[in-house]
C-alpha cells in the first residue's frame, strides 16, 4: 500500500464500498455527533467524510485532531444510508470508517479560518497566504486561472503560433510607465531593467525571421499600487505575426479570444463575432473607448434641438462656440421624476452642476415630455428629441453639453450609471468588440505638445504620406483594442517597420533621429536590415481571468500578490540589503533628507 | 489576394504548377545565370526558388534586390526540369516565375552574412542577433527549443501536473548563489530580489493544498559568466508533488524525462529505464556524481594488490595512512606503451606527478603485464590486478593512489580522458541515470564547519532520529539528481516539512532557530499549519535543449543571450540610470574609489 494514499479525497464512489483504503489530507471540518467523530478530509481534489467510531483504534488519535492538521487515514469504505447521501459531493455516497489515523503534521491555532471562508482582513490573508489559498473560492479561482492559461496556450498552438521566452533582465522598454531597475554588480553604476512588456523583443523576433510568436509573458511596471492593478508584475498573452495586415490579426485572434471565453463562460453568452467600433464612434455612442456593450444605451448628439431653443444655458453655449455639442443619454424605463432626480443628485456628487433631463409620460392617450428642460424648449423640440431617440412614455433622457472632449468621460459614466440603475445590462453575457482606428497622436496639455496617443511603434494609417501631409491630430493608427464588458482586455497594432517612417513619426512628436537611435537602438537597427511587415497584440491575462472568475479584486485570482503598500507580507519583501551587497553593487542608500529632494 | 502572401515559402508543390501565387520573404541568395536571375526566397517555413526572366516586368526591380531584402513576389508556379529538381527541398520540384516584385524593406550592407553561416565573431553576432537568428542552424535550434519546451509542458499536463506562475519580484531565495536585487521606489533603502529558483514558492504551493505543481520557470543568479552558464537568467522545469516519497518522484518523472529525450533523440538511443546509482558508488566507479555512462569504464579499488608490494610509492602511502586507497582505471584496447605514455603526459599537464600504468600483451601464447609498475609489483600481483578487472592482452590500466576525496576528481577526469581517447563511448546514446543517496552534510574546509552539501530543505534519511544520533557526515539525504552523458540535468529531493526536524538540521550546520525564522520565515511559518509530506525536482531546460540540439555553447540555443561580459549588446544593457531615477529610488552610485573597497 502506498505510504500516504491509495485514492485522492475525490475518488471514492459506491463501487469502492467494502474496500480498504488509505487517504491523506487536511482535516477540513470535525464534528462530534454523539461520540461518533466525523472528519471531512480535504485534499486538492475534493472531500471525503471520515467516520471514527469510539470503538475504533483510531479514536484516541482522532480526538486530538484539529482543523487543518494533515493526517493519514486507513479505513473501510461504507455506503452512506439513503438519508445521509450528499448529492453535491462526488464522494457523497460513501464514507470511510477509520481504523488507523496518523498525524503527518499538526497545525498551530489558525490565524485565519479555512472552513467557511469568513471575511478576513487582507493583510492577515496575505501573510498567511498558504492558508488563504486552501479556501474553496480562492483555490478554485487559482485552478481556473491555470486552466484558462493552459487553454490559451493550446489555442495559440493550434493556430500555428510558437511560444518563445524573451529576456527578463534587459534594457529599459519604452512603454511609458516606470521601469524596475536592477543594479549591475559587474558594471557598477549601470542598471538592467525588467521589461514593461516584450514589445521590442517580439518585434525583433519578427526581424529574426520567426513568423508567429506568442508568450504568456511576465511584465513589470513600477506604478503605484491600485485595487485594479497588480503592483510590480502581471502577465499578458503577447502575440506578434509577420506579413500581416490589421484584418489578419482580427481573423486570427478573434477566434482565440472568443474560444477562451466560451470555454469558461458557463451559461453566459459570448459574442460569436466581435463588433468593430471605430474609436470616434465609441466615444460618441458610449463615452468611452472601452464600452460596456451589455449596456444597450447608445448616446446621440441632439445639438440641433437645443440650438436657439428656450433652454438658454445650452442655447447660449451652442451660439458662442461652434464646437459645443449636446449629447443625449436615452434611459429606457427611466421615466420617473424620482429616478431623474436621483441621477441629477449623482451628477452633482460627481462634481457636475447637475444633469438635465426630460422624461415622458402618457397623458390622456398622448405621450408628453415633462421636467424643466421640456418646458424650456417647448413641446415641438421635446417631441423631436423623443422621435430621434425612439423613446416612449415611461422613458427618460439625460443631456450633457459642452465641448465633447471635456464632458465625454462624464457622459460615459452617466451612461453606465443609467444602465446599471435601470438594470438594463444583460449580466449573462460577455460582450466582446474590437475598438479600431485609434488616433495616432494626441495633444499633451501638460507639455503643450503633440505626443503619441498610444503605442509609438504603430503604423500610421496612410503611412509616411499622411505624416507629411495631414494634420497630425487627424491621423489614425493601425491600432486596436479588444474590450469586454467595460474593460480593455487586449491592445495591439500593425507596427511601423519602415525606419524613415518611424523617424518621421517621432519627429512629429518632438523626438529627433538621434533620440530614436538612442532609445530604441536595437529595433531601429533591425528595421534597416530587411524588416517584414508585422503586427500583433497583447491581452491582459489577469483581467481575462478576473472576468471569467467573476472576481472583483485582482488578489482573488493571483497566488502570492503584494499588498497595497507593495509589500510581500508572506516572504518579507522588500527588505534591506546587507552592506556587503551594496558594496558589491557600488551603491549607497541616500540619507533620508536627500530622498525627499 | 492577400496583401503579402498566398503561400508560405515551404508550401508549393508539383500540384500547384500553373497557379498564380504570391510569396513574401527574405532574399536568401541571388544568382545570375546568364541573364536569368534566381532568388532563393526564404521565410520562417522554408525556401522557394524564384526565377526572374529578363523579359519579366519584375526584372528591373529584381536586379536591385540584395541579400536579406524583404520582398513580395507575384508569379506563376512552374515545374522544374527533371535535372534541376532539388530533392532536399520540400519545394524542390517547382520554381516561381516572377511577374511582379515589390520591395517591402531593403537592407543595408550586412554586418553578418546569413547565407552559408560562416563563422563570425560572437560580439557581432550578438549585436546583430536579429540577423544571426535568421541563420539556418540557430533558427533551427531555437525552434527545437520551443518544441522541447512545448513537449515538456504537454507531458507534464498529461501526467496530472498544473502549471502555476510564481512571483518574480520577491524576497531573496536561499539557493546559495548571489541574488539580483531590485531597489524599491516606494520603500527607499529596501530591495526586492529576483528568485534564484521558485523553491520556497513551490513548497508553499504544497502547503496551500495544491497537489502537483510544475512551471517552466525563469531563474536568476548573479554569478560570473561562464561558457556553460548563462549570465543572469535561465529556465528550469520546476516540479513539486504532495503526499509522495522518493520512489513516487522517480516513477512519475522518469517517464517524462525519458519521453522528452525520445521525442527529440532522432536515431540516438535513450535509456528506457534509468539506472539508480548511489552517490558513493558513482564516485567510486566513475569519479563523479554526474558520470557519463556512455563511457563503459568502471573504476575499482585495487589497494590490496599494492599493499606491501614492491612499488614503494604506493606501498608506503598505504602503510602510513589507512584511508589511502589505490583505484584502477581499466582501459580496454589501450594496451600500448605509446598510449600509456600519452596519458601519463596528459596527467602531468593536469598538475599530477604522473599516471602509473600497466599494459598487457601476448608473449609466446601467454598474457603478461608490462611497464614499470608491473615490474615493481611482480608477475603475481600484476596478474591478480588483470583478473580482478577482467582485462586481456591489448588492454591497459591506470592507477591513482591517495585519499579518495583528494584524487577522485582527477580519477574521474582520467576515466573520461581514457574513454574519449580510446573512443570507447557510445556516441549514439543518451544515457540517463538517477544518482541517489547524496550526503546531507559536507565538511566546509574554508569555514571549518559542517554545512549542507546541497539543498538545506531536503529531508535527511532517518529523519530527526538520524540528526540526533548519527555522525552528521554519514547522514544521507532524500536527494537525487538525473544525469545524462556527463551532465547533471535535474536535481531534487523529498523536503523536510517538519519544523522541528528543520530546526535541528539547521542547528547541526550552525544556524539557530532564529536564523531559520529570519531567513525562511514564510516557509517555516507554513510548516506549522498542516504541512503535507512533499518533494520534487528541477530540471535544467537549457542543458536539456543543448544535449538534444547537439550544441556546444548555450548561446547556440538561446534567443537573446548576454555576452561573456554580461552585456546585452543588442539592446544596450546594462546602462546608466538617470539622476531622476536614482533619486526616486533613494540611491547614489558610489564613487569609483569606494567601489573597490
Amino acid at each position: 500500500m502506498h505510504r500516504y494514499r491509495t485514492h485522492s479525497c475525490a475518488a471514492l464512489k459506491k463501487e469502492n464500498v467494502g474496500e480498504t483504503v488509505r487517504l491523506s489530507g487536511w482535516a477540513h471540518r470535525i464534528r462530534d455527533h454523539g461520540g461518533l467523530l466525523f472528519i471531512d478530509l480535504r485534499d486538492h481534489y475534493g472531500l471525503t467524510q471520515v467516520v471514527v467510531d469510539p470503538d475504533s483504534p483510531a479514536f484516541r488519535i482522532a480526538e486530538t485532531v484539529r482543523g487543518e492538521w494533515v493526517i493519514r487515514v486507513d479505513g473501510e469504505v461504507k455506503a452512506r444510508s439513503a438519508e445521509t447521501v450528499n448529492a453535491k459531493l462526488p464522494t457523497g455516497e460513501i464514507e470511510v470508517f477509520a481504523r488507523e489515523i496518523e498525524v503527518l503534521s499538526p497545525a498551530k491555532e489558525l490565524p485565519l479560518p479555512v472552513f467557511g471562508e469568513p471575511e478576513y482582513p487582507e493583510d492577515i490573508r496575505l501573510k498567511y497566504r498558504f492558508l488563504d489559498l486552501r479556501r474553496e473560492t480562492l483555490h478554485k479561482n487559482i485552478m481556473r486561472r491555470t486552466q484558462i492559461i493552459a487553454k490559451i496556450r493550446s489555442l495559440m498552438q493550434e493556430t500555428g503560433f510558437t511560444e518563445f521566452q524573451t529576456p527578463i533582465l534587459t534594457a529599459s522598454s519604452p512603454e511609458g510607465a516606470r521601469d524596475f531597475l536592477v543594479p549591475s554588480r559587474l558594471h557598477n553604476g549601470m542598471f538592467y531593467a525588467l521589461p514593461q512588456a516584450p514589445q521590442q523583443y517580439k518585434q525583433l523576433l519578427m526581424m529574426s525571421g520567426f513568423d508567429r510568436y506568442f508568450q504568456i509573458a511576465p511584465c513589470f511596471r513600477d506604478e503605484d499600487p491600485r485595487a485594479d492593478r497588480f503592483y510590480g508584475e502581471f502577465y499578458q498573452l503577447d502575440v506578434e505575426m509577420s506579413f500581416v495586415e490589421q484584418e489578419d490579426i482580427f481573423q486570427t485572434m478573434e477566434p482565440v479570444i472568443r474560444d477562451v471565453f466560451k470555454a469558461f463562460a458557463g451559461d453566459k453568452k459570448v459574442s460569436e463575432t466581435f463588433r468593430r467600433i471605430p474609436y470616434a464612434e465609441s466615444m460618441k455612442k458610449y463615452g468611452s473607448d472601452k464600452p460596456d456593450l451589455r449596456n444597450p444605451i447608445e448616446m446621440q448628439a441632439v445639438t440641433g434641438h437645443f440650438a436657439g431653443s428656450g433652454f438658454k444655458v445650452f442655447a447660449n453655449m451652442i451660439a458662442n462656440d461652434d464646437k459645443v455639442e449636446v449629447w443625449a443619454i436615452p434611459a429606457k424605463t427611466g421615466g420617473s421624476r424620482a429616478f431623474c432626480d436621483r441621477m441629477n443628485s449623482w451628477a452633482q456628487g460627481e462634481g457636475q452642476p447637475g444633469l438635465g433631463y426630460i422624461f415622458w409620460r402618457e397623458e390622456g392617450g398622448a405621450v408628453s415630455g415633462a421636467g424643466p428642460l421640456a418646458k424650456n424648449i417647448g413641446e415641438e423640440r421635446t417631441e423631436a428629441v423623443r422621435t430621434q431617440l425612439g423613446l416612449e412614455a415611461g422613458d427618460a433622457c439625460f443631456f450633457v453639453a459642452g465641448r465633447p472632449e471635456k464632458f465625454v468621460q462624464f457622459a460615459g459614466a452617466a451612461r453606465t450609471r443609467v444602465g446599471e440603475e435601470l438594470n438594463l445590462l444583460d449580466r449573462d453575457a460577455y460582450e466582446l468588440a474590437w475598438i479600431i482606428d485609434f488616433p495616432f497622436y494626441e495633444y499633451d496639455e501638460d507639455e503643450k505638445k503633440i505626443d503619441f496617443a498610444h503605442n509609438p511603434f504603430s503604423m500610421p494609417q496612410g503611412g509616411i504620406e499622411a505624416l507629411e501631409n495631414e494634420e497630425p491630430l487627424s491621423i489614425k493608427a493601425f491600432q486596436y483594442d479588444i474590450v469586454c464588458n467595460g474593460y480593455e482586455i487586449a491592445s495591439g497594432g500593425i507596427r511601423n517597420q519602415l525606419p524613415e517612417t518611424m523617424v518621421k513619426a517621432f519627429e512629429l512628436a518632438g523626438y529627433s533621429r538621434a533620440d530614436v537611435e538612442e532609445r530604441f537602438g536595437g529595433l531601429y537597427r533591425a528595421f534597416q536590415y530587411g524588416a517584414p511587415p508585422h503586427g500583433g497584440m497583447a491581452a491582459g491575462i489577469d483581467r481575462i481571468v478576473m472576468l471569467l472568475c467573476g472576481a472583483k479584486n485582482l488578489r482573488e485570482i493571483a497566488l502570492f500578490p503584494m499588498n497595497q503598500q507593495a509589500f510581500d507580507l508572506l516572504m518579507g519583501a522588500p527588505a534591506e540589503a546587507s552592506p556587503a551587497q551594496l558594496r558589491e553593487l557600488g551603491l549607497r542608500v541616500a540619507p533620508v533628507a536627500e530622498k525627499k529632494g
